[in-house]
């Protein structure tokens, strides 16, 4: 029996459920990822700001891979698909198909204003956080050497834009570093000092959580001594500095968590609907209109489910739509008709700082330490390899027990 | 009491282990360094193979002196150094001092042929590992992506030039990745084809070492697959070529082991006697001619100590140097006069793969796996902060259970 030809695209939560998911005989899949790792994104934010080492949050594709021998993983870059020849053409090859999956994920957003990104740092990638990394780490320091109050002053502020989950994490976890990790190391300046504002557009933070959970974490972040700003949105970003409303911050760190968008391929793909933000339109079953060999899955899809909710960008969505097409694909031969994919919703977690975070799950609304408690085990449960989970669990005890981070070194 | 100045120039074991010896009362210390952590060199071989974390064997310079409130931190670059001005100028601000402690340390070293610096890799700093690391792990996806028989052939063979311990060490390193590690995670291309030539100019590996351990190097190597070419000098490095006596072998991939040379700042010294590797010829004391407040410490010192033996770049070396200056500047007051330093050999090691060493110390020669596992004891011992040794201590574990690495991550 001639082998089917699966061709995904990303190896992300959703081009990786996908590969796991077809037999030896039957199917040859290739995984094609521009990097040679699987990345957790969830705790990107940790690496960003010195509690964890990059290694300790990517794996390698083709070592997850490495008992399905079926699976043939290239690091290469996807230039162009052409859906009529049904070819996705690479920086180094050619590569044909008889299925097709595109996971190839989401990128920082600018809402029209991709001026902006010059001036601040996404989180979507590994190269992003070490960037916030070797930023924050470089302020501190240069503001030790600096002669200057107001320079000083400038290379103390840290401004985050967007009060979701990331923006929320990352003002909580940046907020604890100046407070708490920093604070003996210096002699001139005092790290205490630094200001770490949050500036959210809407009414308030973690828009997406129920009950009083988003009124938690604003509080929780104040105590902390991070500075709160609700409904205000940003009307300039420029070098050194960032406008809204009615201030002028002088900073030479933005970090900006207000959005996404989808992969710049979705735009190449001639007649296929898409979103405002890229994301591709799929038919309930996620392959593309008029394509039924081609799929979409992750955060560059969007769908309303079978159930009439819409599906989110998150993690658990993009596990259950590489398995949802992994199968659709393997019951193709057997007459039955295509299934509609609907999202298991199985809540949502965001952390706040140490002991603290929120919780919304099964109807539960949680905070504080059990909370905080779920979202390390949640966040272990789901990082891949043991190895991985040792090390990061090792990170996080030593972190708890002495206050430190055990990664704040500037890479060269 | 005036405070006496001491300024140290270098956060390595000779600096950091000088700025500790000072009492707070009497002297205000100040460390500078480009980077800002502390390196522990001896791993750092593991970082480029994939095994640790670049952080693993890193630690902030200001959170290892912490407690020391005397001591001031700063992260700047140094540029000129005014002796008689008795002015350290850094890119940000210009010091004063009343000691002086240069310990800048060393760099790779081509003997005269600097042209060859843009086709090899050299491996004293977390960057150089980084980027073996990276060349390394690159050439076996591309060799996975190309079709080219001669083109794999080439991304496939490695060529490491010293045999002194740390070209020993990257060779076992690198075909034990080659062997085993990466076996099972490749279709197209074997990684088990893949070629390790170490080149050495002399008549045997770990020329420093006594008896039969420089043969037991060559041996354990050669069964790991590694060719080795001793009495064979290097004439010409260029792109995608070596040319050694009889041969020219096709690689993307030399790292440069062979050679180091004093941090460039010594050649600006006026009127300092140096050698041909720019090393400094210090006093006994280890004070610069004629500047009894200036000294030198670390692999950028040229030394034959009181006791006739010439003293080795090595860190124990590093140490105990600082430790003497610390001593000397505080003795300063009192009227005795300034001793001699004297190097207390503690023995030399180096490993060649998994549960193969070789170690020489108190007159033993030891090899193979009781010397393996005292390699990992004294590293573990020497490697700085609990955190790190735990952490490092998990991946070795890990590694020899599993043959697996943890970091094999092209970095962004």
């Amino acid at each position: 029996m001639k082998q089917q030809r699966v061709l995904i695209l990303g190896g992300g939560f959703a081009g990786l459920e996908c590969a796991k998911g077809f037999p030896e005989e039957r199917f040859s899949v290739t995984l094609v990822d521009r990097w040679n790792h699987h990345l957790f994104q969830p705790l990107l934010y940790q690496v960003a700001t010195g509690g964890l080492a990059m290694t300790d949050i990517a794996q390698p594709l083709r070592s997850i891979l490495s008992d399905y021998k079926n699976v043939t993983t290239l690091m290469d870059e996807v230039q162009r698909i052409d859906l009529d020849a049904r070819q996705v053409h690479l920086k180094e090859q050619v590569l044909e198909y008889d299925y097709l999956v595109i996971a190839l994920g989401a990128k920082t957003g600018y809402f029209g204003h991709n001026e902006w990104a010059a001036h601040t740092l996404g989180l979507k990638s590994l190269d992003d956080a070490m960037k916030i990394r070797k930023q924050v780490l470089l302020a501190f320091e240069q503001a030790e050497c600096s002669n200057d109050p107001q320079t000083t002053a400038r290379l103390l502020t840290m401004v985050i834009v967007g009060g979701g989950p990331t923006g929320v994490e990352m003002a909580g976890s940046l907020a604890e570093l100046a407070q708490q990790v920093l604070k003996e190391d210096f002699r001139r300046i005092d790290p205490c000092q630094a200001k770490i504002h949050l500036i959210e557009a809407g009414p308030k933070l973690l828009a997406t959580f129920p009950g009083g959970l988003p009124d938690y974490a604003s509080k929780h972040l104040e105590y902390l001594g991070v500075t709160v700003h609700l409904n205000t949105s940003v009307k300039e970003v420029g070098a050194g500095y960032v406008i809204t409303g009615d201030q002028r911050i002088e900073t030479d760190t933005v970090i900006w968590a207000a959005g996404v968008e989808a992969s710049g391929i979705t735009r190449t793909l001639a007649g296929i609907p898409l979103d405002r933000a890229g994301r591709i339109q799929v038919q309930p079953d996620l392959s593309l209109p008029g394509h039924p060999e081609v799929f979409a899955a992750g955060d560059l899809v969007a769908l309303t489910d079978a159930k009439g909710v819409r599906v989110p960008g998150v993690s658990p969505a993009a596990i259950q739509m590489g398995r949802f097409i992994a199968r659709t694909i393997l019951n193709e031969g057997m007459s039955v008709p295509r299934s509609s994919f609907t999202y298991l919703d199985k809540g949502t977690m965001a952390t706040i700082g140490r002991s603290a975070a929120v919780v919304s799950f099964a109807g539960m609304h949680l905070r504080g330490m059990l909370a905080w408690l779920m979202w390390l085990f949640v966040h272990l449960l789901f990082l891949m390899g043991m190895r991985n989970r040792a090390i990061v669990f090792l990170h996080w005890v030593w972190s708890y027990i002495t206050w430190q981070r055990g990664a704040r070194i500037i890479q060269p």
